[in-house]
């Protein structure tokens, strides 16, 4: 069994978390920002240090890559992004990049002996933060391999176009063209050139916490749908208006999210998770009753009948009396529930034995850049504890030791995979 | 008794309704806009038309005056406002000032004898729908004799400051000084120079046309208070974070209301109005569990002692648990319930029935320039029956008819003031 070192790792976390230091605690590192950049130089500066070679495709994905023994062979690659969110934290999406190069930088040091090339990937625009949507760039690279229900939100020319929500003034094109990361398609992810694909990540959630495990054999990305849900009433005004007469949307929203919640729960699924983050209320204005209010809801679970049933609660909505108010319910998107490629989920189970790290077997409930890459390669990912279950935010932290073990675990299983052809 | 002219009304409510018509039967018309400018000069227009001396005060309210019989006589004073909401209807606000030039009109046209002078006049800015807050000129103008726990938001210096909230670019005062309406401080609305003060609206509510009645009898402007009932609980990932052991601010909430709703429902108060209609959710994203969720509570009754009972609910809200979420309810203002001269109703009262005319007692639910200057003067409101209740919103509407019983009922009311002294 090999072994990363814990030394880089602190190195590398501290190092990477300059780049977009919002002054407390954790980062805001858009895709292709100046941070961003700063973040992509230095990764280029450490897999050139231990030899590697760097490609950049036609929408910023980088790729270092160090040869293995055959030079015929096709590469195994490690990926995963260095955007964050606003006011994100110091792991997400940067671990698995990290992990890589510590893939690499372990496999040099160690002369690691290896039949396959071996690449550290960045993926550009994961979190979509500036200019949505997520998983954009490996939405474009991977489009050809995806299954129609999901093609469409990801076109080429769409996404250029995507303008930065703050400002509306530029498109990811053009932030791309500027950035000096536009290279060539040729260097693009393709069953042509890699043979499977391994993405380290945080947790984002508290499981692995509550049940004393460092490590978490990822087997999934949950299946998930998200609607909106939206109540029409009529505005009137807050002093004249008698309560019997109104029809008031904001108040009707409010009854149907206490019935779903009671017909979610009455199902009984205990790995199910409903969230409705998202709302418009207009006008909004305190002294008019709302004539509009929705919510989106967001829906996971690993089995597609869980989903159907959930999703028959909410039609039901439409059918029934709210404060007045009528309902309509809007398909936002959905994905089926993609699970992760067998064989590679043994290796990392394996290693995580080997290497006597507390594991266990866990769904990811959040997307990745890997459940896209699924279906262009073999897949897995290998999540690392998250402290409190939070991320996306600046207490978001994960220990510096579990950190390294994650990589020592993708090390591992990666050397597994060498040996399978 | 005399009566108004329904022609002249329909003429009106057709010119003004062009300034600042937005296309779709209603207008927008903010305070010191182009298209309230084009309202001003049509009210100037006319009033000089029938001899009218006009002056304006140092914050743009207009007066139109013709003298009465005796020169040392005090005015009677009927106003309103030209300026609208945003989107909002034809006749809230202009119908008083409609209504003031149609009595002034009729008066000169049918020589009715009448010893004071009588006065129509403009307020500058009550919707505050650009600059905030609302009745923003006559809260300047009465600030002195206003009771002091109203006073604090009224400072002249404040709103001279207040920004344009589309663009935050220009000030209420920059605005003012631009328009060419900002006149002599000398010809603010006072007691010395008044007598008393009669405003005519739309009902803005559905009571009037419910019970077969054209004209309101307004004795009050309702008690009420606004508070703010924020939830506090933790952010976390839509698809990582299980269900037990989110703190979901928004479920929080929409648990509070339905608690609000039943709990203030029980204290049985047919009269008792509440609004929910302005929220926040925080940070409004749809993969993510709200940490942050408000809503305004606006609340509005005759009686303090009610108002006091639905405090004692709102008050109780913060020692509860909602779905793990910490409460804070914070005050944002109240007013006691304004009630108006007892003389000048029975006026109204008596005109009505002497014009033969359908009508009944009603409270005011909405807040008017009225309730400021009955600090002042002796003021009362009539109302006119507003279709369906809707106002502040583009079908909006009122039947000429009962415009220009409205304007007849104040006309015969104002001379009963005319003569009791």
């Amino acid at each position: 069994m090999y072994k990363c070192s814990l030394e880089r790792m602190k190195d590398m976390i501290q190092t990477f978390s300059k780049y977009g230091d919002a002054g407390h605690g954790g980062i805001t590192r858009y895709s292709l920002s100046p941070e961003a950049i700063q973040a992509r130089k230095e990764y280029q500066r450490r897999m050139e240090a231990i030899g590697a070679e760097i490609e950049v495709d036609d929408v910023g994905n980088m790729y270092a890559t160090i040869p293995g023994s055959d030079p015929n062979a096709k590469r195994i690659v490690m990926a995963s992004h260095v955007d964050s969110v606003r006011n994100g934290g110091n792991y997400d999406g940067i671990l698995g990049v990290m992990s890589a190069m510590e893939v690499l930088t372990t496999v040099v040091e160690q002369k690691i002996p290896h039949k396959h090339p071996l690449t550290a990937m960045i993926w550009t625009n994961e979190e979509g933060s500036l200019y949505p949507p997520a998983m954009m760039c490996s939405g474009i690279v991977c489009y050809d391999y995806l299954p129609d229900h999901i093609k469409p939100s990801f076109r080429y020319e769409d996404m250029m176009a995507s303008k930065d929500i703050l400002t509306g003034k530029t498109t990811f094109g053009e932030a791309l063209e500027k950035s000096g990361y536009k290279g060539d398609k040729k260097y693009r992810l393709s069953p042509d050139r890699y043979k499977c694909y391994f993405e380290t990540h945080i947790e984002q959630g508290p499981i692995l916490e509550d049940n004393g495990n460092d490590i978490g054999v990822v087997d999934c990305v949950l299946g998930m749908f998200i609607d909106k849900i939206a109540f029409y009433g009529q505005t009137t005004h807050a002093g004249t208006f008698p309560m019997g007469k109104r029809r008031d949307a904001f108040y009707a929203a409010s009854q149907a999210l206490q019935y779903l919640h009671t017909e979610i729960d009455k199902l009984g699924h205990p790995e199910l998770v409903y969230t409705t983050g998202e709302v418009v209320c207009h006008p909004n204005v305190h002294t008019c009753v709302p004539d509009y209010f929705d919510f989106y809801l967001d829906v996971r679970h690993e089995d597609p009948k869980v989903l159907e049933q959930v999703l028959n609660i909410v039609k039901s909505l439409e059918s029934k009396n709210w404060a007045g108010c009528q309902c309509k319910v809007e398909r936002g998107w959905n994905r089926d529930t993609v699970y992760w490629d067998k064989k590679l989920v043994s290796y990392v189970k394996e290693s995580c034995e080997e290497l006597g790290v507390s594991h266990q077997y866990i769904h990811s409930g959040a997307g990745h850049d890997a459940q896209f890459a699924a279906y262009v390669l073999p897949t897995t990912m290998i999540f690392v504890q998250s402290k409190d279950g939070l991320s996306h935010c600046e207490p978001e932290y994960s220990k510096p030791e579990h950190c390294t073990e994650g990589a020592s675990v993708m090390l591992n299983a990666v050397l597994k995979a060498d040996k399978d052809d």
